[in-house]
Parts: structure tokens; C-alpha cells; sequence
């Protein structure tokens, strides 16, 4: 925490262009990358099985605040190949987290931000423990977002990114992320608390996402059912007890505001759903696990979330056998 | 309760000979009352869509332990075809109960005794509202039974038949009932405590019925896999202390039992998940609602069991839109 150490980030005049690095070109990092890209920033992109399309088409992005275009585009097989960043931007799955630590270090300068643009909790953490001089932020994202086709995007609703800083801030760089973003037309919140932000976001995650799983359904339907619209409310309760365990209070009536706002969107298949419907791991661990354990650990137990995640692990690990 | 009071069965010699109406002749009714007409006792077997085929081929029972076949068969249509009978075995899922109003009454002489050999909770308690001065008892069917085609049942493990008292009992009659099942080679067992062996029954029922819905999956799966194993054990607890609540007392090892006697089940899909499978309503409120509701008005949200009602109802809902 000692900013006066850390020198300087590099200015040109009162501008301070800052490099990008973009993680996991899916549905969120591909939209915010190219977002970046398209309002003239420099943003280099991971991309893996899109490799090869994408080098020669570029990355299209279809959104409703009007469609555009990323080509030509800096794109890569391996990190291995890329430039230090100034901003390094995880948006792949948490599932894949454990390759982070090899993947990281070619990207990095003294001064890189690494921000987690995933769901869940305690990614931070784990990632802290390898790195725990880097500047590490959470990001969330609330937007609905998903893949088309290859290198291609569609943005259908939404578009807020919240960041907040887990360690070693560095807050005139977060500030220029800020106006990067905004210039790139998208929301861009600093949250004052990086697990505040989570958990409130949990709130919403940690019933639709295994909810239309194990229901195999939408966000649509479940709320137009009166025994699952319950469910949810029961569920969202119980995440909002075990914030409170762990010392973030979330008020009552932020229950109320989820289900209203999920009443009004488009009907959408949360990212859990799109992955086991793809034969994806789902990111159970980060969504389910932690925040069970955590709250657990903190003298609370949320019985019905232990419940969907014990239904999400068995229905992954008759996944997994068919796989083999 | 006034037994004094009650007329003597009657009796031909030192053996009472009664008359026993089947209703709802589906698996567990079909080899219930099969045995009993094999056996010499007079049986009357109520069917539906079954009734012709059954009328003129008989009722044929593959079982573990000998196959037979029910022919002639007393078979009717409706219940006002049928005698007055001194034992009438209601075996119909309890989804129908509220037909037993107007189904009842032809079959019911003064001392008639009705058994309602169902799962869940509460049916006993609805019917005597109806019936207050008739003998109520409740039955628990420990068998793995199922019908395999029109007339043609196949039972493949298990067969004990557990009967308590509801109201107004008739200890004689209800002797020579023990002794009829017994003859019929059906483990019989006369519990002390309705409540207490209902209860019994939810600890495994709960669990296994609505997971393998929700799961899709077998009783087995569900054994094999870790997290569903531990889902399964939890909602066993969770019964247990409902159970409690409402001055059941049930002994923890009776969970360990329950999960090692399911260990060396052969594969088995719970009448909920057959139910499912052939578009029947499922028995979602005998089965979960009521417990649910009785253990709350004791003082314990059993949380889990609630949460796989929720998705039970939801399930049903669809299935319920489906049909229109």
C-alpha cells in the first residue's frame, strides 16, 4: 500500500496513454477491448480457437449503441508474444484461473493493473497470492453480451463496468481507465469496496445463473412462475444475509430492485446457462463455492445456494463423464 | 374412539373372512391386492383405462418372488359398481384424494376400514374431515413395483407394507388384515405411530423422489456422485429435524441406514421420477408442501426440502403448459 514508492505512471504531456491488454476475447472482454479499441486506444487481444478468423476479419460487434468494427486488429495466439501492458484485462472464464500465473508474467511491467472482469468470489485472493506486489482490481460486468459466430459479438442490452481495487492501488492510473472507458461510451463506476460491489452482484448471479441450469429455462419464465419468482426471492435473501456475515450490508430492498430490473430485461440466458449448454465448465467454484464457504466460514450457512451448487456439481460432473 | 361401542367384525367360525376393495389398481395396488386375491381372500379392483384389457386377460404379476396371474378378476369401472367392502386399500397417487368424497361412499359399510397406502403427509388428516366417523388408516409401501403395460406389473424388490391408525381403531379387523397380508407372503408391520412412520418414510421419500426429477438422473447416479450424495444426506438431516419439530423423534443412524439401504438398491426410479416421465402430476404436495407447511408451523424451515419443492412446482408448471 506504499503509493509514494511506486513511481509515476508515464504521461505524455497531460494525456496518459495507457496500453491495453485484453485476456479472454469472448463475449465481455471482446466487447470492452474492442470498445477500447474502437475509441483509439492501443488494446491488444488474446484470442485462442478465433485465432486465425480473426486475424484476417478482425472483430465485429454488433450493438445497440450501433455496430462497429476492429480490423485491422492486434491479435494473439499466446501472451507469450504480447507486449507489456499497462492494463492487463481477465475476462476469460474463472474456471481458467489457474493458468493465470503463467500466463501473466509476459504482460507485466512494475506498475501493470491486472483487473478480473469475472463473476464470483475470491478470485482476487488466489490471484494476490501469486502476485502479490501487482496491482489487482475486480471488475464486474453488467451487460448482456454474448458470441455469435466467430469473431463476432452481439450487445444486446446494458453495458456498465464497475471496478474496485483489491491491492496495491494506484489511483491516477484507475482514473485514466475511467475516462479510457467513458470515452469508449461505456458506464464506468470505481467502487469504494471491491467485495461490496461482488456480493451485490452475487445477488443476482447466484440464483438465475444455476437456476436456469437445473431448470433449464430463462430469467423469463422463472419469473413468471410463482413458485421459482420465490425461489429467486429466497435465494437473494439468503446472498444478502451472507454479505451481511461477512460484513457488507446490503439493504433488503436492493432484492426488490433486482427482481424488478430482471422483470424488465430482455429475455436472457445467463453465462452459466450458455456454457452448459456448449459443454463448458461452469464457473462453480467462483459463483457457488467460494461464496458458500466464505459465508460459511463466517458463521453463516446459505442452505439453499449449497443446494444449487451441489445440483450444478453434479450435473458438471455427469458432464464431465460424457466427455470422457 | 369408542371401540366398545363398535359392532363385532364378522366372523365365520375363528376366521373372519373379509372383503377387500382395491382402489387405484396401478403398481403398488395391483400387487397388493394381487396377492391378497392369489392368496383366496375376495378382492374388488377398481380400474380406469385399463378395465378392458384387464377384464378379459387378468392381472399378470412378475415377481421376485414367483409370478402369478389374477384371472378372473374382479375388475370395475366405478366405485358404484363395487360392494360395500370391510378393507378398502386406497393405492391411487394422492394428486387424486379429492375424489375419495364422492368415490368412498358405495364402498363403505359401517365398519369399513380405509387404508391410505400413499406417500407423503396430511392425506389421512384431509380425508377424515370428510369421513369422521369411518376408520382412517395410513399404509407405507416399502417396494420396488412398477407397471409395465396394460394388466402387467412387474415387481422387482422389496414388498413390506407398514399400517398405522388415523382414527377410530379396529384392532381385531385390523388383525386379520396383518394376518390376510401375511398369508399373501407381504411382510406386514403394524406401526404404533402413523406420524412417526410417515415421517420415516419422508426421510427417504424427500430426497430421492424429487432429485432424480430435477436431476434427471437414478437413485444410483445420485449415490455415486459426491455432491449429489451430500445433498441427499443434507436433506435427510434436515427431515430429521422437521421431524422433531413436529414430536417425531427420529435417531440420527436412521439417515446412514437409509443411505446404505439405497446403496444396495438395484436401480430405481421413485414414482415422482416415473411420474414425471409419462406426464402424470407429480405428488408434489403430500410429498413436500405439507411436511414443509407442518415442520414450519412447529418452528423449523426445513430450507433445502423447500427449495426442491420450488422447483418441483416449477417443473409441474411447465409441464402443466405443455398439456394445453
Amino acid at each position: 500500500m506504499e503509493r509514494w514508492l511506486l513511481p509515476r505512471p508515464k504521461a505524455i504531456g497531460f494525456v496518459m496513454k495507457l496500453k491495453y491488454a485484453i485476456i479472454g476475447t469472448g463475449a465481455i472482454g471482446g466487447y470492452y477491448g474492442g470498445r477500447l479499441a474502437h475509441a483509439g486506444n492501443e488494446v491488444h487481444f488474446l484470442f485462442h480457437s478465433e485465432y486465425d478468423y480473426v486475424k484476417s476479419h478482425g472483430l465485429i460487434i454488433d450493438s445497440i449503441l450501433g455496430d462497429f468494427h476492429v480490423s485491422p486488429i492486434n491479435a494473439y495466439r499466446s501472451t507469450a508474444d504480447m507486449p507489456a501492458c499497462d492494463v492487463v484485462i481477465v475476462a476469460m472464464k474463472s474456471t481458467q484461473n489457474g493458468q493465470l500465473k503463467e500466463m501473466l508474467p509476459p504482460l507485466l511491467h512494475k506498475n501493470t493493473v491486472v483487473i478480473l472482469v469475472q463473476n464470483g468470489l475470491g478470485m482476487e485472493n488466489e490471484l494476490a497470492e501469486e502476485f502479490p506486489n501487482t496491482t489487482i482490481m475486480g471488475g464486474i460486468a453488467f451487460i448482456c453480451t454474448f458470441r455469435v459466430g466467430p469473431g463476432r459479438i452481439s450487445h444486446i442490452d446494458y453495458g456498465h463496468l464497475t471496478v474496485g481495487v483489491y491491492q496495491n492501488p494506484q489511483d491516477e492510473i484507475l482514473d485514466q481507465i475511467r475516462k479510457d472507458f467513458e470515452n469508449a461510451i461505456v458506464p464506468f463506476t470505481i467502487a469504494p469496496d471491491l467485495n461490496d460491489a461482488r456480493w451485490r452482484k452475487l445477488v443476482w448471479n447466484i440464483p438465475y445463473n444455476g437456476l436456469t441450469v437445473v431448470l433449464n429455462t430463462s430469467t423469463e419464465v422463472i419469473m413468471k412462475t410463482e413458485s421459482s419468482r420465490q425461489l429467486v426471492r429466497d435465494m437473494m435473501l439468503e446472498v444478502v444475509v451472507g454479505a451481511g456475515a461477512c460484513g457488507v450490508d446490503i439493504e433488503r430492498e436492493y432484492v426488490n430492485d433486482m427482481l424488478r430490473m430482471t422483470d424488465s430485461m430482455k429475455p436472457y440466458s445467463p453465462s452459466m446457462k450458455l456454457d452448459f449448454d456448449n459443454s463448458r465448465r461452469m464457473e462453480i467454484r467462483t459463483i457457488y463455492s467460494n461464496p458458500v464457504r466464505i459465508a460459511r466460514e463466517h458463521g453463516y450457512l446459505m442452505s439453499k445456494v449449497q443446494m444449487l451448487e451441489q445440483q450444478l456439481q453434479f450435473l458438471q460432473s455427469e458432464m464431465d463423464k460424457n466427455e470422457k
